[in-house]
């Protein structure tokens, strides 16, 4: 499908990336540039792609360069290879936030590259090149956006790839996958990692309770509060405007429960609760969850 | 182990239990109680437990009584059971708040009853005795109250009975018990229906989009907001004093992330992103939970 495959960046999205390529050998050549240390040893260890220690290198004749690094590292990552891109290159990336990066990349007027951007909804909570494997994008969305919608030759082209690899793959601009997934990752993100810090903070004579019934609920949320912390910390960043605006409507919810706790009102307790179920449903019948009970676990 | 158990209520726990009797031999015999006719009907057809329409007559001669309904249940079904029960019974329960049932249970000054809480923190998203399986309680917790120290043989049928089909028990003071469950369960509840109602009260516009991207976090949240209401609604006003109190706290770490998200502090984000991570490690650690990325969902 390509001749040559930049990744920059091979944490768990890259480097499962790079086991997806070589398994469906979507590439004569893959090459990869890391700035950890470890992780370029890692990928040495373990894969036939070239890793460079030059950033300016490693994107040189490639058809497809992909970013897959912390938002707050596009700019200097962007600013070093683009004297090297090659002509008609299709520039794309992984991240969770869209609309600040594509601000960045347009005041780069970058020339003869398509940019089109690629947010593959995959992921788990552990993070680094040992953590990836193959199958993560199956079965799961991935959302392209971009502003050149000329650019049809390569988006079909990108879109191939991702559907290649296993993902369903969905056209939408910049805002609008910004704000729907202020809402059903960002979201629940803050709240996972206020839970978990609100447990940290309770008294630590129970902490031992605490973490023996997690089963009770809490555990479900400290998967997502175990996520990579700097990769987080730009998505807010990035996206600080919707996740404020979707912010303030959960806390304005929460006071209505807060409200009804305190009234000791069972009717409006029993609506809230009713009101909440139906999205499941829909959420399984889309494909997006099995009914396991409990997610299956034991 | 018993000559006579009685359950009252046979949704997922109760029928759970009684599946769990059957399976080890537990009682001689089991009396059902259910209000719900379709619940009646369903353990006839699939069990061998005498089913009662009569719910004073269901406790006739039972050494094990077990309350697992809602909570706001109980007050009445102990009127209707109290003159009923044998000399010497174990009164026991499932209920998830414990020290408001223990004031009614106390005021009714029963005599020869010997009251011995139990909450097994064991459950899934799905109510009703067709949702029930006799392993729902192995490996789990079970936590038992009691104030009247001196049921020691009790106590020990009591445990012995947890730990048969399963359970892990551990002894805990009704107030303690309520402000553990406060943190692991009750606040995860609360704000998993909050992150819900933020979703659905969102523009309708982009609500197959939501629906779909559901993976990239909120689906987790929506396995919570999924429990049984009446059982929440009930847990929330019993439990209001603890859950109210935590709730603050949790506004209050949210405020944090809001006053970093706005300020743009990728400092202070940071700290708070990496803060969580430990905490799942502890969880896991303790046997509570696998370190299986995503649930082991593919």
């Amino acid at each position: 499908m390509f001749n040559k495959i930049t990744i920059i960046g091979c944490g768990l999205i890259g480097s499962s990336l790079l086991r997806a390529i070589d398994k469906k050998k979507l590439s004569k050549e893959v090459s990869i540039y890391d700035k950890s240390k470890e992780a370029s040893i890692f990928i040495k260890n373990n894969f036939s792609a070239k890793v460079f220690n030059d950033i300016s290198e490693s994107v040189k004749e490639s058809d497809l360069v992909i970013i897959s690094s912390p938002l707050s590292s596009y700019k200097e990552i962007l600013l070093s290879i683009k004297s090297n891109l090659k002509k008609d290159v299709i520039l794309t990336d992984t991240g969770s936030a869209k609309k600040e990066i594509n601000k960045i990349i347009s005041n780069l007027n970058l020339e003869n590259v398509h940019w089109i951007s690629s947010h593959p909804i995959a992921g788990t909570e552990f993070s680094g090149p040992e953590s990836g494997f193959s199958e993560l994008f199956e079965n799961r969305w991935c959302i392209l956006s971009t502003e050149n919608q000329n650019n049809t030759k390569e988006i079909n082209k990108l879109k191939s790839f991702w559907e290649t690899i296993g993902s369903k793959v969905k056209l939408m601009t910049f805002e609008d996958h910004d704000h729907v997934l202020s809402i059903t990752s960002h979201l629940p993100h803050a709240v996972a990692y206020s839970i978990v810090r609100t447990v940290i903070n309770d008294d630590d004579k129970f902490k031992n309770e605490i973490i023996q019934y997690s089963a009770s609920g809490l555990r479900d949320f400290t998967r997502i509060a175990a996520s990579d912390p700097i990769m987080w910390r730009d998505i807010f960043i990035d996206n600080s405007e919707n996740i404020l605006k979707v912010l303030n409507s959960f806390s304005e919810n929460l006071e209505e429960i807060k409200k009804a706790i305190q009234s000791k009102s069972g009717e409006k307790l029993n609506n809230i609760f009713s009101s909440t179920r139906k999205l499941r449903k829909e959420i399984i019948k889309a494909g997006q969850e099995t009914d396991k009970p409990n997610f299956g676990r034991k």
